[in-house]
């Protein structure tokens, strides 16, 4: 940490500050330039907060060296974390493909999906039962009804679990029922609820909130493991930009970014992120090509009458095909579908 | 609603859609140009959820012309809201103003800080018990203690009290205790929460999130208003941009646009906005010329050692002096601090 | 276009506005619902500014239905446009690889790295000689003097050139002296250099501004083809966020986006939208593989001293590398390198 | 400037690195923490661009401590600059009030705004003569004939006239025949018009790009006094977020920064930032709450029929009415209008 004082600042002042520094037990390296002067604090600077520092008027700026997560951190953790769910993983050699349609709607229409997406080689169901709209007056899913439809179809497919919590008052239920729970972009700050899922052992799938920064997203990922959870996997879905072609931005960067970074699984969400059906292909195999761990996909066997989404759901059909794609691709990058 | 189809449309396809909206109830009137091909939807069209139109693979576009909130639209409650909190309101003649700490850290910090904003002008008393903070290591509220204090402080001054509420598992309590109930700019879309609060006959602040826009916000607004508590306060705090020499990008024109759109007051709070003391006086005159029905200062007697935001806090004296500037501008905008 | 009135718009403004349309040879179908009423325009809209019809205050908004662009718009060129350029072409089963150095700086530099990029499979060569810095201290490019050494690479190799041209002075010698004129992000709103280089029969290599939604992205290459040059190449660079890991965020939509707006060829510069070396490899393969007809590469032999740009160049070698691996997905693609 | 060393890295690197940088003629200080390294600059470090420092493979970051504009930095310049443009002034206590239409239209036109404005207070007329528009296909300006129209309104008002130059090429025209030469955000970044003006001894209107940032917008003041040319006047003009309901988002902050940042005068357009002529009245209060230096607004006698940006534009009868809503403002703020 570095900190760049007001080069008029008063001697006294920065004697109080350096007095401080070291009962914290740093070091203090000083450096003095024309319009300039420096404090370079030496130890583990991981204990200061640097708003703190920041909030005093003789201070211009902050610099953090080290990034501010720890456990998600690749410096202390160089290896790819590699999550267990049931008999099947994510991260590693292995390229983890959950699809489903956004929101449980009937028995027939998630079972339909399941076979299907099973039968294309989908590892994981995904399925809203309880659904975060922008709008009260929409439908809100089939919530604890739509949970009993899922392990329905987990028990006729096998196909482990992926479904979004949305308050801590169902943790108990979805710690029971499901595989991998869902933090979605919109609570990704909701830092209670991260908490709380960080007490649970079960695997934890986060979303990119809408206006997070890699750093952000991390830091969020840091609350789950900082509670004891290490089972942690990132999902890029798109950020708001100024451009409303497309629903968000989808920002593929963020996936070397987040390998180089941190050493949790990255998957991708190219139907969040774009918002059209038609873009799914594309974007599903861009992110293989980047290096994503995997993807999510909204499918769905009637997309012009789902309950909601259905402009960015592909059909089994679609999906198939998509995935005789992938397959190809994942191979010359040296992973299995 | 308009209907914008695929021109090269079947018309068998034209016609099952049209039947499903006949059967809603609604009456259609169809144009057709050279390159296009329109469906206008007559009646009710607010029991149409727009996307799962768009989901048909035929439709183009859905045009909406009404807005999707009600109970917050102005068009259904001309005359501005004016909420009630205890003797004290926000929206209407009189400005409200909300000052103190970011976090509340002591018994003296938070009386100290209550009796000077308060001998100052302020109207209400702000501090936080419970902190959102990006990171998991950072101090995070002194929680029930500093609710404790903060009820302490308005004994001693009889400013009613304004915190932030992060989890349903503190409601009750806050509930009971707290006179405003803040909802911060990451939990704008916590729908599980707003719903809870809704359920309160509480007065609710609600922030904007960050990467909201004005509709959203109002959407989030109405999840409140839709479970039957009418008391609802907006908050403009900055929008996340490009732009990083301020923390956030203060909106200030969405103090207009929200006083055309609903009937719901709207205060700014320049602290959080702009991340910089010496911002807030500027945006705070801002604030109020643009028509602002109050402002949110953070106000710190010791900005350098503050545990939190000390970077953004001002001090007594300068919230004292901002307030007489204040003074004279409300006047000349016929508002009465 | 859909004309949305205010529903209380007196019937009046309604008649007048009506006159006036009619006069312009269209023909209107008239929409009244409960809170609203509409004119749909029947005939040749594109005539109209919408802008103008927006301003009348009886008018909510104006809805466009067709693209703004016409000779870009796919509808009215449905085959994909290749451009030729000497020998090669772009756009097509064959994907463009442009590679050089941000900055022309000697004539060893130009000639060594035109080399060693041919070499491993480059079609074209780039390299700044007009560099536009942010600031008006840094280094501006070696001028005409680099001109004449693009020149001398391209004499050795066979390389055409790609070089970026500023300021209508220059147009004579870059159309005599170059191949592939670029524009670049800053000025791609420069509506009077575009008019210009539209009047050349030279290629052009449109970059796609910093804050350019893809619609005005399209409206520039409109402004080229609307003089009568049909050579227009765009390329997607990153646009300007909140995320500020990578200089810019790299909308890989934007690509399936284009393609289906438009006939035009797309290529991706991976380089300056990372501003990152180590992001170069993993962005061009996503950039093949959503669909990009080419990309255009940094690669210097020393980035490490650099004029510019050396952040993000890669060395010969790795561009190699990379070759390598683009060969691979180029062919599940269904392309060429 | 400091730069943030690999931990790792070798000796022998940063000895070279050490080498070159105290050929430059500058110290160094050098600081190692447990998992970081340093080397602090010390002199004057503007000579050294700090991309070609972060270009090498060891380096992390490059902290640059002092800003890199000079001629338009406050430091250097601790008082306002007040720009003379004829009897009139811009900057200092008086406020600059700039108002016409979008374009010239015709004699009447121009002649009646100019004549409205004037007697409502305004101290300069504005109107486009050369427009810069999205499309090929719109209204492009009167041009050469704007501009003599423009002259006829001076001459009977005695209005100085502000207008937008889109080309060298018509630079010798501007000299002679504008008062303020008026640089578009779309060119915000055409560094060479930005050299061409600055070799002139006229007062140049810079707006800020629509994604640039506040340090950048001062890179480009910086580029026109680094030809010689003091006479340079900012205008804040909306900047591009994801919020649309608003064309731009006016970003008020921008004002205090620059005023802390440099000594040029600042003035806001509300018109071009809203893009809705309801807006222009409290978003031009909060300008002046803000402290900006004045006010460019665009006023038509008849914005329903306007050919261009009618939507923004209010009446001469509301421009009054502002004016004398501004004039009480600006005296509690110790200015005259």
């Amino acid at each position: 940490m570095v900190i760049v004082l007001n080069p008029e600042v008063e001697e006294k002042e920065v004697d109080k500050m350096k007095k401080k520094i070291k009962e914290l037990g740093l070091e203090i390296h000083e450096s003095k330039g024309k319009n300039y002067r420096l404090l370079g604090l030496i130890g583990d600077t991981s204990i200061i907060d640097p708003e703190i520092i920041e909030a005093n008027r003789n201070v211009e700026k902050v610099i953090v060296v080290q990034e501010p997560f720890k456990k998600a951190n690749r410096v202390f953790h160089p290896d790819d974390s590699v999550i267990n769910i049931g008999q099947k993983t994510i991260g590693g050699k292995k390229l983890a493909i959950i699809a489903g349609p956004c929101s449980v709607e009937s028995k027939d229409q998630i079972l339909n999906i399941a076979k299907n997406v099973k039968k294309s080689g989908a590892g994981f169901l995904r399925g809203g039962a309880f659904k975060p709209r922008t709008s009260p007056y929409s439908f809100q899913g089939m919530k604890e009804e739509g949970l009993e439809l899922l392990k329905y179809a987990k028990e006729k497919t096998g196909l482990p679990i992926v479904t979004e919590l949305m308050s801590p008052n169902h943790l108990d239920k979805f710690v029971e029922e499901v595989d991998v729970i869902q933090i979605g972009a919109r609570n990704m700050q909701n830092f209670d609820l991260l908490k709380e899922v960080g007490k649970t052992g079960k695997p934890i799938l986060l979303k990119r909130g809408l206006s997070a920064t890699i750093e952000e997203f991390l830091m969020s990922a840091e609350y789950i493991l900082a509670q004891g959870n290490e089972k942690v996997i990132l999902c890029e879905r798109g950020i708001r930009t100024f451009e409303n072609y497309t629903r968000n931005t989808l920002d593929l960067s963020a996936v070397p970014a987040i390998k180089k970074l941190s050493h949790l699984p990255v998957i991708v969400d190219p139907s969040h992120a774009a918002g059209l059906w038609w873009m799914v292909e594309p974007l599903s195999k861009a992110a293989i090509a980047v290096g994503a761990d995997g993807l999510i996909i909204e499918v769905h066997n009637d997309p012009a009458n789902a309950k909601s989404d259905g402009k960015q759901s592909i059909t089994p059909d679609r999906f198939h095909t998509l995935m005789e794609k992938l397959k190809k691709l994942a191979q010359i990058e040296g992973k299995e579908l």
